[in-house]
């Protein structure tokens, strides 16, 4: 029995890190698949990295995942592993992993990867990602290891959560922000349509868009076919999140949209002043 | 018995969309091989995606093909999965399969995925790389649906077509277009081998070749090495078309060349004022 | 039995290069996984694709290591495949794969892939990674090959060594040179701790280190988190090489470093005129 590995990472495919990490889990758990879920995070993002990885879960086979996007790598912050019924989550205690182990389930155990009979020693700086993370990725995807012998157990409720930003849905208005574009410029949102539902707002209405300081008005449909050519519009997105889009064009900059712009959904009964 | 899944499609690696891709093949076929093709086809541009599979086809082991270059997402485009004696071609109905079908014989049977038990639902917009096709390439692979599982077929001549450029050669002179331009800038054309020699030209001559509207004389050599740094030559590429290629330099910016621009090679007893 | 493959090149994303060689790799040797090591070597360059294989060899399972960064093919440089103790080395004889298999302890015996039987033919040019490297790999992976029905053997002196550039450590100190700059920005130079030892320079010294004719007091750290932001810093990384970086920042940028540049690590006692 071997598991697969899903391996997510801000390592970028211009140098050989990523393929190191790939040598370090044929070596060490060679009938393991492996799952390429995206090296392009952008360097050090871990909320981006976080919120791939919690989109993506329902679709990739239980098994071990492997994430590394670890601004503190050097400091002092942990490296984890975290049991789930989905498998193993694997990599450093900085909010990574939590949203992912939080849908499907919660862990039913974490250990911090403190032995160093499961690190592959280096005669210079540590390389987490190749000597910590996937030899414990692999151990756990052979059984190898147990959870016990990779480390002591963490207190759940001592890992660092991911704080994310929670929609304020009042007086007649559902406000959020821009949590992911897309490089075709598509621009999720973390308004759900529930959201949208509470403030009245229904598929098929042109809806009331702010987006930073601006106005729109903006069809919410269900394909892009139903508006014009490089028309704007809101829909609820592949990942279920609502979505603003433009016709073959980017969203992004036609309506000024970055990671972290806000967005209200103004509902019909609601004063548009605030 | 699993076949391998080669994927091809315009996702970028920019995003997880690949990753996703692959977490369903792994969850619905989990001991097919993926190759991965390429992923970095230009957005939307079927042609170019067609063309890819179909250099590529005859080096690809016998199994399932998942291509996925579909400008018409959320039209009433078909999706559809081909039979050939090379396995299935899984992708939208909008010509992207057909020249790579046709190169292995053509279809034996087409099929409409429309089985909604075939398919993956999604709580929002559908991401057809991974709710339609992903699936059905999977069953495909692993043989747990039958084609006549996956929907209704369809029949072939109703099938989309890509309408690819035709040489036409005559008076003497061979007339096409640059069809693909590398990233290293090399270009090749629509023009085969025997398009040439039925002008004259033959391997070893100074060739005339225009290019948009300007004459260039070009020897048509087998090996770079025959022409001096930065020269341009004529030469087959492995793909076994005539091609444009420049040594140690970009043929599309030395011949001032991109997708499309008209190519003519110039028999000897041809006018150039054509 | 069937041996994995890790294959390195220059082809890049952008095309589908590296899926055709993969394709040739599954076809013929449909068991054997593949480990994907870096197709971003700087087109061409063979001795960053050199020691990028050097910096991972002992990272990767044994088996096969297919690289391919071959500037001069279509000249008659030869095609080789070494056997070492960690298995067999496949691609161009221009030095590319010499330092790798001087650190696996030498081959014991090198064949030149002049067999036709094991090459794919082809209708043009001859694109030597799909049509000669990638079936001499995928022989040797399943052992459908052996050596000797590769070709004839090559005396490993006529070989193509890689001239690397060896430090200079003389009056107190030591002269190297930037080799490696990755997509962060961390530069990578040829000398070793041991180079900085013999010009008495120790771990928590602040080193004078002339970079290019500039001078720079940089201290020698274990973790990035010993400087402020911004700052440079020498340490010892995860390759045990000597290397300078900038916390959360490019050294290249900030030191006006790149490959080629030269570095030296002055002692106490040495002066620095020179």
């Amino acid at each position: 029995m071997t598991r697969p590995i899903t391996f997510l990472s801000d390592f970028g495919r211009a140098d050989e890190f990523v393929g190191v990490v790939h040598g370090v889990l044929a070596t060490l758990a060679p009938e393991s698949r492996v799952i390429d879920l995206n090296h392009d995070v952008p360097r050090g993002d871990v909320r981006a990295g976080a919120l791939a990885l919690t989109r993506s879960i329902q679709y990739l086979p239980k098994g071990v995942f492997l994430a590394v996007v670890d601004p503190g790598v050097g400091t002092d912050r942990r490296a984890i592993a975290a049991e789930t019924e989905s498998g193993f989550f694997v990599g450093p205690d900085n909010g990574l992993l939590s949203p992912a182990v939080a849908m499907v389930g919660g862990a039913s155990r974490i250990v911090a990867l403190e032995s160093e009979e499961a690190r592959i020693p280096s005669s210079g700086a540590t390389f987490a990602g190749r000597d910590i993370f996937a030899p414990a990725a692999a151990l756990l995807a052979t059984g190898e290891a147990t959870m016990t012998e990779l480390g002591p157990d963490v207190d759940p409720g001592a890992v660092s959560p991911l704080l994310l930003p929670l929609p304020d849905v009042r007086a007649g208005t559902a406000t959020g922000e821009a949590w992911w574009v897309d490089h075709f410029g598509n621009v999720q949102t973390n308004l759900s349509p529930d959201d949208l539902a509470e403030v009245g707002v229904k598929p098929g209405n042109t809806v009331t868009v702010k987006v930073g300081p601006r106005l729109h008005q903006v069809p919410w449909v269900v394909a892009y076919g139903e508006v014009g050519e490089r028309e704007a519009l809101l829909h609820i997105d592949s990942s279920g999140m609502v979505a603003l889009a433009v016709r073959n064009g980017r969203a992004d900059e036609e309506l000024a949209l970055t990671v972290g712009t806000p967005v209200s959904v103004v509902g019909a009964g609601a004063s548009t002043s605030g």
